[in-house]
């Protein structure tokens, strides 16, 4: 590292020059003047680690700027901040790891590395007295690493509620808009880029288990790992079940729970059932959310989109402007006291909840009764019977259920024996209910 | 200041113990090992200034560290932290200015005193080598003061539209729900707490113009100061505007305003038709809401309780937390540089908006004639006439005009000339929309 008295500059090299990275770097030459007044001197790219330099992008870079090496930008005595755009673990993961070994501060959006090795890296940056941050990690633009870390940091937190996957909250919002099946409404996602080729990372939850955990584990000073997130996709979603909850009065959202139960934490994606009033159910399309309830504040909520070029880029330049004042003024950063409170993760089975269930049954007396006593015998207590519309055809009729509080072990229980019963053809759905 | 090389403990010391510091006091009291996990050190409360010391209060403190002399916590050498919760300017700001310049570091909630002298003290603060946070002045619990320093420092911010009186939103609430009118929704208000015996500051927007312009100060990095902002309140609304702006769709809230118009920042507070689709429609009660525009960001939106005792300590706590942490590891504040932008203040006579009219006329021919010809020769279009009333006892109707943009001046004129119709008994309401 070089003096920090006397800083002309503040030295940016980059890893990746994708949709995120093209984004950062146009940000950074464009908005120079700007950004070098909210910090004393001028930033400067340096160097920009790319695979393909001679594939056409959406930035104009002096292509003197571009390499192939990734040591030019991680051995590079120049480089003040690292700022790691590629995504996924490998290389993103090594890379990281040297910068922060080699003193440099790091700024990375990487979900990924962070959900999985967020801790250690925090730890290897502190032990090498630079900064990491990855405020783009979750939300895109919408603060909320920052307002975990400070604003919120007197608060005992009970819950957080997210809508943090924007590819699933557009697929769910054109079904609820336009009776769609998944199939189709996945594919009207795909051919306006909001989706993958292989959505598999966003439709089964794994995309938002990787921002649940980087969340819990700041909201509940404890390690939660993406493998303890329990997960659920909306594939099995039908455009009935929207029908069928919007008669009730909820909308149907992927969200991402984490909340306090008995001292450990419970941590969950899944479709879920939220009331029609509630502002949860009113964010649509690409945007994200996340509601936060602490013992002082109350419930608070951070809305915007939660991905994409320009919102990703917002968080990445805050956070290398974060960096770059401390430089460019000799400061160091504050190391985080290490708050790791080890507390259990609360196993899905013992989770309490209502639940919505949709199932075809023979269309003759007594198939309520008969689903009534398997669920009495359970312990689970029926709130209403919404519908049955019955198939003249096959002899079948659909029923929706919705339950009280249940425990899921029992819910569970209560479906293998459900499906035992010759009167039920199929259990079509079943989604909890979040109040 | 001492060595902060072997630091045991951060000093705080208190000026103020009503609700706000009562609940700060708490905080700190109870939350002690919280706390100090999170900084590495405990927190003491060392003095606590009131007027009062044998009040009866909601915290049960050891009255040895009350005091009723101001010396005692700012002419306190053990005192790191000063955490002003007197509210209102007078002895707030000379108080603020003597923490300061004695080297102590200040926390404040006060808008009224940060929106008139904010920058004043920043330069103070700055100068000391102190650190001034004032989270808690805008918006209680809701991360607004880091987030727009911090977060979204990356974005040229066009525009800022909040809720931040909770009071009027709460009367408006209820306004809108039950159909009440102004005054008896006040009484109600009033007698639950949400409103002061003088509900001036509330209902005229004095509050709302405060905080509107602490956060156009920081949005467009230039000078808005209190008088700056344009200013309606709330008095004049009745239950018919309600119910006429409903049939409309829209939902009337009490709006800040803050925008960047031709170079120059527009800031005003006073009601508006807001589409009862968009979130902040949604926004009821008690609640608080700020939308921001930025160009890389797009949409954000952040939530919460905007007020009480509860809310306002989770904010003024972090603001501890944040120079705790700091001072602990010896690392000093990080100054932000001066950008005053020094812009121009938009007048509210050059707006464009659309408006909408209510009044009273002549239930006879040729009157909405006369009118379309005072606002035609204005250049105002008239976008949609919505409902006639006839009173046939007063020989009048009720005429609800929505116009195209038009400029507010233009506007203004044409009210006067309708004014002076024979056939316009009078001109109920007018409210501006914003879309």
């Amino acid at each position: 590292m070089r003096n920090i008295k006397d800083r002309k500059e503040i030295v940016i090299g980059l890893l990746g020059l994708g949709v995120v990275g093209s984004g950062v770097a146009q940000a950074i030459l464009e908005r120079k003047d700007g950004l070098a007044g909210r910090v004393g001197c001028p930033l400067r790219l340096q160097r920009v680690l790319v695979r393909h330099p001679d594939k056409p992008r959406a930035v104009s870079l002096d292509t003197g700027l571009l390499t192939t090496s990734a040591d030019e930008v991680l051995n590079n005595p120049e480089v003040d901040i690292v700022v790691e755009l590629m995504g996924g673990e490998d290389p993103a993961l090594p890379y990281a790891r040297r910068a922060l070994t080699s003193g440099k501060h790091l700024v990375t959006a990487n979900k990924e590395v962070m959900a999985k090795h967020g801790p250690e890296l925090v730890s290897l940056a502190q032990s090498k007295g630079v900064e990491l941050r990855y405020e783009a990690s979750v939300g895109g633009g919408i603060p909320l690493i920052g307002p975990f870390m400070g604003d919120l940091a007197a608060n005992r937190i009970s819950a957080v509620h997210g809508i943090i996957n924007g590819t699933t909250n557009y697929i769910l919002s054109r079904m609820a808009a336009e009776g769609l099946d998944f199939n189709i409404a996945l594919k009207a996602a795909q051919e306006l880029g909001y989706a993958e080729a292989d959505p598999t990372n966003d439709v089964d939850g794994k995309d938002a288990a990787y921002k649940l955990a980087i969340l819990a584990t700041l909201a509940f000073n404890t390690r939660v790992r993406p493998e303890d997130v329990y997960r659920e996709g909306i594939r099995r979603l039908t455009e009935r079940d929207f029908r069928y909850a919007g008669e009730l009065g909820y909308a149907i959202k992927l969200l991402a729970i984490a909340k306090e139960r008995e001292g450990a934490v419970e941590v969950r994606v899944h479709p879920a059932l939220v009331p029609q009033e509630s502002l949860l159910a009113k964010v649509s399309g690409a945007y994200n959310a996340v509601q936060v309830e602490g013992d002082l504040v109350g419930q608070v909520i951070f809305y915007g989109l939660g991905a994409g070029s320009r919102p990703t880029t917002s968080a990445v330049v805050a956070d290398v402007l974060a960096i770059a004042r401390r430089l460019y003024q000799g400061i160091g950063p504050v190391p985080r006291p290490t708050q790791d409170t080890g507390r259990a993760i609360a196993p899905i089975s013992r989770l309490s909840a209502r639940y919505y269930l949709r199932m075809v049954v023979a269309d003759r007396p007594g198939v309520l009764a008969q689903i009534s006593r398997v669920l009495g015998d359970l312990s689970i207590s029926i709130a209403s019977v919404i519908q049955m519309e019955a198939d003249e055809v096959s002899g079948t009729a659909e029923l929706v259920l919705m339950t009280r509080p249940a425990l899921e072990e029992s819910l569970q229980q209560a479906l293998r024996e459900m499906q035992d019963l010759g009167a039920v053809t199929e259990i079509a759905s079943f989604i909890r209910v979040e109040a």
